[in-house]
């Protein structure tokens, strides 16, 4: 994996990441001249427990592009800067012109709770140059690049002292609220554990007191011999419909074994999951024929510096459809009460999904 | 307020609330003739530690009704029945057909996680006859009687050794999913205190053996002594965007002092609570003069049978909207790390919603 560093011209950071080695002399372009200014804070909320951050500067933003402008191609035209260069890279990562975490970082105002500057970082991570592509068709070394990336940005930002999660994630689709269809995702990294992946280090730790074993990688054996949702069996990863899925084409991805994060990944189990993802993402587009939307979440062990045997590096996958009509809403008893009611059985959409063929050479 | 106990041709339970008697004669309609059949089944979600039910049979539904059809309308011909009745009632809850939970519960299959029949409760709440009315466009009385309604639920449903734990909500807007604009809510009661209740149980607790009184409470006094995202301010009930809100329009809406349920609330903080919630979505729907979506869940205290002095009966309102036209999308960092970001400030939304003139006479 080949790396280049560069600072854009409003400050911001920016790694290209490639296949094959990169010229030293590239530019990092930036839409924007001025410096970050605004910034979020955090605000506590005390009946749930849990932080909620305020980047109110993001509504301010004067930056309204054109609809046909995509600020994640190539800057081919000075008098109209994007966020890349042309070049032979694959994966480029830069810090979110408007973050939610990290960047500028005022004052908090000081309110009825308390409130804390919002330390972290969100970072765009682009998949491709190629705006037409999807991760999903992406070749099977490009997947593993990104694979690898994640990994370098896990490393590198779980290793500031002030970052405590590392999310990278990607939402694909106008029906989950992406405008920007060039193929790209997000990391967003946390001051703290946040409260989802917090419960499930919590659960995770409670089982492996309990069993000796982690809690996912015994319910990979537990799928594996079950055998009825599989999507893919490697030697190395998995890809398969939980038994309890809480929506309707939901999918996890994750390697046999428990590795903390893609950090500690290995080429060959990298090699390995890298083909489970690809898999498992045609079968979302060849489903019906058409671009599968999704929410894709990638959990991995908190970065603040201790071991965390119990933890077990995994994808959720989250699509919005019920049907290819209907889509499944989050509403009361799922947002309120967290308590998810699935009207299909995860064994016959598993089945929808078994019966998509893929071909990867 | 009055009660009429009937039973549905279908097996079905039913109760009319009004507030003037009720003739004893009248008889609860069902557009099904024949029993509940199929039924849910829990699972537990070893990851999350949780459990998600499954309704396979609200998939396999044969009931597909014209788009002109109300299934809430008063029956006038028998020939196309409805759900309720003609007759001097103001508020009719009744069994879902389609239960999440509760009804019919065959055995629960067996697999690789632990499964349970889905025991507990999902009631339709009509609140009005009138298709075309409102829930904030009700008169005060009939909101009174509602709040009423939901007390008598909770106490009824409650006193189930089974179920633990009784949320009325309501989910308004084809943007939150719902289909039928006939102004209804509904009530889910389960058979454990759902993740997120839960969560704010534990909070709760925590905060009051720390401060010795109850966090919602202390924060009540907070939000009323600065003053500035007060929506309304009674005696004995208040409004409020809270200083933590997660989602642009948050509101809340509780007595000043701590009750565990409406189950436990007396006449006068009733009346005042039932001013604040009409006051509140009048605001809304005057915000834009036109229907304001939104999810309004209350939380109560679970309905274990223990006392509950940590509890206090509340309600949040999630309305979708960023913007006149714009929606809050949850993705990556909302639901795969429930970390909410927010673009706007709270004390700028209640700004908002503090300008929208509201009279109630």
């Amino acid at each position: 994996m080949h790396t280049l560093e560069l600072a854009k011209p409003d400050g911001r950071r920016m790694t290209l990441y490639a296949r094959r080695p990169l010229p030293p002399d590239l530019q990092a372009p930036s839409p924007f001249a001025d410096p970050l200014a605004g910034g979020a804070h955090l605000r506590w909320h005390p009946v749930r427990g849990e932080w909620v951050t305020y980047a109110a500067h993001r509504q301010g933003r004067t930056f309204l592009p054109p609809p046909e402008y995509n600020p994640l191609a190539p800057m081919t035209d000075p008098a109209n800067p994007t966020e890349v260069p042309v070049g032979p890279w694959d994966v480029a990562v830069f810090e979110n012109r408007f973050p939610s975490l990290g960047g500028f970082l005022p004052e908090p105002p000081e309110l009825i709770v308390t409130t804390a500057p919002a330390q972290g970082r969100c970072e765009v991570v682009v998949f491709t140059q190629d705006r037409e592509a999807s991760l999903g068709g992406l070749p099977l070394d490009h997947i593993e690049l990104l694979l690898g990336v994640w990994g370098d940005r896990t490393r590198r930002i779980g290793a500031e002292k002030e970052i405590q999660y590392v999310l990278p994630f990607e939402n694909r689709g106008a029906e989950v609220g992406v405008t920007l269809h060039h193929p790209h995702g997000q990391i967003y990294a946390y001051p703290v554990v946040p409260p989802v992946p917090a419960r499930m280090q919590q659960v995770a730790l409670e089982h492996r007191a309990k069993h000796g074993r982690g809690v996912l990688e015994m319910h990979i054996e537990a799928e594996r011999r079950d055998g009825a949702r599989m999507l893919y069996e490697g030697r190395h990863a998995v890809a398969f419909v939980p038994v309890c899925a809480r929506y309707p084409y939901e999918v996890w991805i994750a390697p046999i074994r428990p590795f903390e994060s893609f950090a500690h990944l290995d080429d060959t189990v990298r090699a390995d999951l890298a083909r489970a993802l690809k898999t498992v993402l045609l079968k979302f587009d060849g489903l019906w024929q058409r671009p599968f939307p999704y929410l894709m979440a990638w959990y991995q062990a908190p970065t603040d510096g201790q071991p965390h045997p119990e933890s077990h590096l995994h994808a959720q996958l989250w699509p919005p459809y019920r049907t290819r009509d209907r889509l499944k809403y989050l509403a009361g008893t799922e947002l309120a009460a967290g308590f998810f009611a699935m009207d299909a059985l995860p064994e016959e959409k598993a089945r929808e999904l078994q019966q998509v063929e893929v071909n990867i050479p």
